[in-house]
């Protein structure tokens, strides 16, 4: 009861001071995650106050995510993760930068290709072409699986026409993509397997969905094959959310064996593997890679493209094929969650794919992001590399390291320091279930910046690194 | 166990034909919604297979949403509604007329106002000077409420300034705002009011969210507040699902009483009002309508609004308002549904409005439809005054009928009556909870058709209706 007690100042509503004074004993673990609050009449006793105020302060609670109600039970305490809190922070730290003057950064955040790289000339050519070809009908929207001559050259283009078009759906981005299969296919309490560090956009729609979060180690070839089949062993998993190529955050890349064992495994504990093809165009060391879907002879492969990472962001286009079993539900999910794409957009997108300009564009973002990645990696082993631990990726836009465990600073922390110094960093807590468990990982990523800035934001972060 | 029995072929598999029995017990109400089938292994003895067999058969059931699994308990039978079957007969029928032919038919299921009214050689020449302007930045995606012109814009020209920009939300058109209302403020099992018929859009998101919906009779001045107060009385609400103006698909309008009414019904009671602003642009009886959201003094209503059914529909852009209390939900479902919306098509928009384009726009569609609103009332009043009941809605692009009482067609029949005489119409039951309600009423809409056409197809409609 006496933690309950609040000194009120007569400054703000009482129920304010109530609310704020339970988020602390919350966030401070004075209250317990699912620990039952006074009931209403009982605290208005305590604190000397009308129980309508009782009842204001719980429902901003509950607005805030600090409670929830059970029916007839009373009013229950949730602690709001520090992923959260920290998110929020992070976010909003980056979008404030980005407001004023970002240009005074090194902004190692980015998750797409740079600007620079646009082709925007040519795409408004493009644009003009098939308003001038196309008229009202670019505007119209008929085909809710997307505008057919996209599907088509997407069929051809990148699949071979090994791919039907029918199966083909296009989307506004992979995060729509994630919202539209966890609403096709994953059921409240239903088990889901991430990968471990994982995007945090993914992980969100999966709590979202109240879906049961398995997360499993990521190693330089995939993810760890002995906890993978555990998990499967004891439940029943619905999907494994999987990047298959330079992943993010990590960088690894699933070697060809662990994919097709993957694969068996999908068969023979029937589970989707929902493949996010996060910048496989993006490849500097000549390897040969293969998707899961290309490799997928079981129908279990549920794959996710974006255009938006690699080619222009607000063009906000995206694709998925869709297994033969789910696609009636995965393509009723996209008509109830935005009825359709710009239909400008795809048009513009298959006549530039079709005239040969996507080609270019991705062979010449190549070239350039070689270039950045060597030097980069050049500096990260001349300042970085005592101090962390990391993959080489052989593709991609970033890096991601472990710091030393002799250097005790945590990402967070880091990510403060940084930015003090005007270098801006993702510290790893955004990219696991429980926020903490990043605490000594950050990523960096080479997609925004100029191969100056790469060597002197290098350089800062290793010296803060020293500092302590 | 008797019904369970098949005579087996041997053209196709086993478990096909076992699944195919079950679904025709099902549908044909031998097996009730929500009985439990017979154990896999006592089918598999009565139909003489293996086990392995039957499993097949009832995932393939489950992947129909014919049946579903409880936990170590077995599988239980679902009725697909005949809702379900027939929506997606019609939409596929629709799809098949269109990509055949559509111009041979006289069309009356338009949602949208017509491509012969899109402006699209001046968009044209305003995404090209924004592509101009803007250069890269017209792709670039940086605010995640959307483009703040286009929001300072709104504020500006729809709300004169009263609601800040910062309260409003760029959207991809309607349909995604009420997925994303519908995932940032509903919980299993929440319940929500509906008006009766409503949008069926709507009613899937709300099933799919899986809350309990309550329907409320909608009269030519909105629901029937006898009946919507008794429920508020009962039920714990989170939100009512309303269209403010000519409602989709009644042409239903609220008269201002019952607006004030609402609004304060939903202060005591403690639940927001999802407005879905339909098309309250296309007036033609002079009178003055207003929204809930200009009479919320509460901040409890959710206000959402498309651009795409009133300019043009592969633009894909609207917008939402959300109160203060669950804005930051609100904010952050729209992240994780989709990221942001097409950044181009948003600055294209701003300017078009900023350059009064939007206003001349409207004012263009406002004479041409209300030209074809009278007309279509008098072919009413000729043609359908004896054989249909029905509201004059002084606004908007339909009319809605309840088939007189003595005329023994279901409005599922007279769809396909009228197709074959090359007339489409939208029938009731897609717009029901319970698809059956919607047995005697149908929907036309004069969208997408000029007046000879008008006039043609309500005569036929009207013989259809007296042959029987």
């Amino acid at each position: 009861m006496y933690r309950y007690e609040i000194k009120f100042s007569n400054d703000i509503p009482k129920y304010l001071e109530i609310s704020k004074h339970i988020k602390k004993l919350i966030d401070e673990n004075n209250i317990d995650d699912g620990e039952k609050l006074l009931s209403i009449r009982k605290l208005a006793k305590i604190l000397k106050v009308n129980e309508v105020t009782i009842v204001s302060a719980y429902k901003k609670l509950e607005a805030e995510g600090y409670a929830y109600q059970k029916m007839g039970s009373g009013t229950y305490a949730k602690r709001r993760d520090t992923n959260i809190k920290f998110k929020k922070e992070y976010s909003n730290t980056l979008k404030k930068i980005s407001s004023q003057n970002l240009k005074s950064y090194v902004d190692f955040t980015g998750e797409i290709t740079s600007s620079e790289f646009f082709p925007v000339t040519v795409f408004k050519d493009v644009l003009n072409e098939v308003l001038d070809r196309d008229g009202t009908e670019a505007f119209a929207y008929k085909e809710s699986l997307g505008y057919e001559g996209l599907r088509n050259s997407i069929s051809a283009f990148f699949w071979d026409n090994k791919v039907s078009s029918e199966d083909i759906l296009i989307l506004s981005g992979a995060q729509q993509g994630i919202d539209i299969v966890s609403k096709s296919i994953i059921n409240v309490h239903d088990n889901v397997i991430v990968e471990k560090p994982t995007y945090g956009g993914a992980l969100t729609v999966f709590k979202w969905r109240r879906a049961n979060i398995f997360e499993v180690d990521i190693l330089e070839d995939g993810v760890d094959l002995i906890q993978f089949e555990a998990i499967l062993k004891k439940n029943r998993i619905k999907c494994f959310y999987a990047m298959s190529y330079f992943q993010n955050p990590t960088g690894a890349t699933y070697s060809f064996e662990k994919k097709v064992r993957i694969l068996e495994l999908a068969e023979i504990y029937d589970f989707y593997i929902v493949e996010d093809d996060y910048l496989s165009e993006l490849i500097y060391d000549n390897k040969e890679y293969k998707s899961f879907k290309s490799l997928d002879i079981n129908d279990k492969v549920i794959y996710i493209k974006s255009f938006s990472k690699i080619f222009l962001p607000g063009i906000r286009l995206g694709y998925m094929i869709s297994p033969q079993k789910c696609k009636e539900y995965i393509q009723n999910s996209k008509i109830n969650t935005d009825i359709s794409t710009s239909s400008l957009m795809q048009r513009a997108l298959d006549l530039y794919i079709n005239k040969d300009l996507w080609k270019e564009h991705i062979s010449r973002l190549n070239t350039a992001y070689k270039d950045k990645y060597n030097f980069m990696l050049d500096c990260i082993e001349k300042y970085l590399g005592d101090k962390a631990s990391y993959y080489t990726p052989g593709g991609g836009i970033h890096f991601y390291f472990k710091i030393a465990t002799d250097l005790k600073i945590n990402s967070m922390e880091l990510f403060y320091r940084c930015m003090n110094k005007k270098v801006l960093i993702t510290p790893g807590v955004l990219f696991y279930k429980n926020a903490k468990e990043g605490n000594n990982y950050f990523r960096l990523s080479f997609s925004e910046i100029k191969k100056p800035e790469i060597e002197e934001g290098i350089k800062i972060i290793s010296e803060i690194l020293k500092e302590k």
